[in-house]
């Protein structure tokens, strides 16, 4: 054993005992901009969701792993938790499950699995005043106050592993009460089917939520030289009320120090007008864990006047 | 000084310096569990209390340490904290102290003396659809409703050293108002003698909650090859209302891939009949930090309907 | 290379490993003492203000860097966030920005930067019962109830590079309504000029509230043997309500075992006498991050009694 192999030998086993120290490791993000929009003051606000969250995985040998992530997100303007405190302290994601050569399950509360990867086809990805909100529209998964609307609790989520490209994700919640919402009479769920390859990506889901309306999404991107274009289309349709047509149509264009963002989407209530938003945006590279932004966005209802808003902020990701 | 004796100097010496980069260490338990009782819906639940708690120790020299812990508690299947956002965020533990020679003193928010002492004589360990409500049946140590019933706030905790397998627990609240809760008319208190000497252990508790309500507790555990038997008795006198008499036999049976719990216990309000439980589970081992549980519990009140209640979940310790 | 080179080596580049195991480390303060005052019961409270944080920095290259800072605080004795809850759960600090050459800049909800630098010229540092309230009277930086007094959610935070011993630190919140108080009329903003140089350190400070009442605060202090002796000075105008003029003298006198400190302060309104206070306080030092306190504080109102208060307690950082 030479000098060179003890020291990758001390060193693999330092960082083993640094690891063994802790169990779970942290992680997060923190986003503040200052936004502008038609009509009201300027406000310190944020692009991405921020949060603070902690993660594990064990290894149980023969490839099964036990896995947790609890997940807290807060706004950081202001340093309160999500809608003035009224959301879970783990809003974001708080579930423990395992994983391996089956796939993965999960027990507890995260994103629906249509939610989950309907942000890969907004070319801001849900952030930032660009986000192209056309992209699930006025649907949500779950209609309590206490929800982000992306999300289930009480509910079991199942991936499978990655066959030729192609994933499958199914989320069931069960009936119980929430938050003071009646008994559900049905379970909702959410099934993602995902595909990744080479240039191409598309995503076809379906769900129906705590209250029983239903959501189709059809997306799809593919990427030219630096650019990944993409397009979604959905359909809400409502137990009760209007149902809705939404789709967009944006780029993501990497650049020597960035992104530029395109993007333009429409929500269509049956029997009404479109509510109609372009979005453009660049994204500033310092590091890989940080970057400056700045966006414009103007949104038209069909009815009433336009809305533009112009944001500049700094992400960072630890 | 050979090569190896190298790598163990640097090994430790590694271990030190990410030690010397954090106080405090993360810890936690995320367990959640699929629940059906009698006459509901198929819920999720927990089956263990959910925490994500703070700890470090500092060495003062001389045998001197200052400690502190804070500890989250929270419901996984939801992401709230507990009673719905009703208790405080530290509900768990929330404390800074001194140990040494003279043995423990804390200062701040913790289980009493006897509460914490009870688990150990529930072969359940008070987790899962199994736990035999009749260790401390209806006694509740603070009956606010911030609280969870077997913490004191406000409060002094000490522990001597362990002299012969004995050890006493004292913990001392103070007569301040809590919680819109008028003024304490004299100091909540809580006394557990525990002892633990090779097959035997055994707890005697006793305490006054913050109503002046008493709460006599009798336990003992014998370990028979695998097997943990226990018994606890106890007397809970109300300043106002019924005084109670419980008490529960039950055993932890270790096998080969886990461990089977049996236990039966009964509450018994002062002129009336008694509430009876009677529990089995198994708890099945997949590594010394995770398992999978499944259990079966039945509740006859004295008067009313049995109550069945099964579980089927996963706890994992991190 | 020899082998104590290595070893150095090996050290360096297991921190290293460590840190690049996590972006973010943990700090924070507990404080339990036991205070009684004229008339009151026993109780269990705070010394310092107690804070779980999170933290870190990013090196983006040429000297620049990203950093987060986010605090939660709580009280210890019944382990809630402060004002039971009604404060935000990131109440210390939330926020992200950058720093370089050209100073620090960050967004989100932070201290202001007249409060920051005040608490150096208390000789209780804010702590305990001794802390002398006239350092700051009754003026607020933030009057909403989920606030503490004195920090801008919604700011912009500058300091400049310490310049032959001067930094300016400025505050500047936006208009937008907070809390569900109305919109602000104007921007509320804190300046506070520091200079510290051997012996002297001293602040200017000049800010203007939520509500638009102005702040005036002159600081000095200056160290003469083991004694660093303080005065303060300062004017609290309202808009709506009586003015005040506020003064305290005081001096941290570090001995062998640790520090003793006294304090002498008047708060002043227009038209009516001045409300007394003085604080005679001994920190003992157990270690750089443990101390144990005592303190007694005398306060006479211009009408009414005089109400005298003792503290005991222990200060652990981590």
């Amino acid at each position: 054993m030479n000098k060179n192999a003890i020291a990758v030998a001390i060193l693999c086993a330092c960082a083993g005992m640094a690891q063994a120290q802790s169990n779970v490791s942290i992680y997060g993000i923190v986003d503040v901009g200052l936004i502008k929009g038609t009509g009201s003051t300027l406000q310190e606000g944020k692009g991405d969701f921020n949060r603070l969250g902690f993660r594990g995985t064990e290894d149980l040998g023969d490839g099964l792993k036990a896995n947790f992530r609890l997940e807290m997100r807060f706004l950081p303007d202001t340093g309160t938790t999500e809608a003035n405190g009224q959301r879970p302290l783990f809003q974001g994601r708080s579930w423990v499950g395992l994983s391996g050569g089956f796939g993965a399950i999960r027990f507890g509360r995260d994103m629906t699995a249509v939610q989950d990867a309907a942000s890969d086809f907004d070319p801001f990805g849900f952030q930032t005043v660009g986000a192209i909100d056309a992209i699930t529209g006025n649907y949500m998964s779950d209609t309590s106050i206490a929800s982000s609307g992306n999300r289930f609790s009480n509910a079991v989520f199942y991936s499978t592993p990655v066959m030729s490209g192609f994933q499958v994700n199914v989320s069931v919640a069960t009936k119980e009460p929430l938050n003071g919402v009646p008994v559900v009479k049905s379970n909702p769920y959410s099934i993602a089917t995902v595909y990744t390859g080479g240039p191409l990506a598309a995503m076809v889901g379906y769900e129906r939520s705590t209250n029983e309306d239903t959501f189709l999404s059809l997306n799809g991107s593919y990427k030219v030289g630096t650019a990944n274009l993409m397009a979604s289309y959905s359909r809400f349709n409502r137990v009760l009320g209007v149902d809705e047509r939404n789709w967009l149509v944006g780029a993501d264009i990497a650049v020597a120090t960035g992104a530029i963002k395109v993007g333009y989407g429409q929500i269509k209530p049956e029997g009404s007008g479109s509510d109609k938003q372009y979005s453009l945006g660049y994204w500033h590279t310092l590091s890989k864990r940080t970057n400056l932004y700045t966006d414009v966005s103007s949104r038209k209802p069909a009815a009433g006047k336009t809305n533009n808003t112009v944001d500049v902020g700094i992400h960072h990701t630890f």
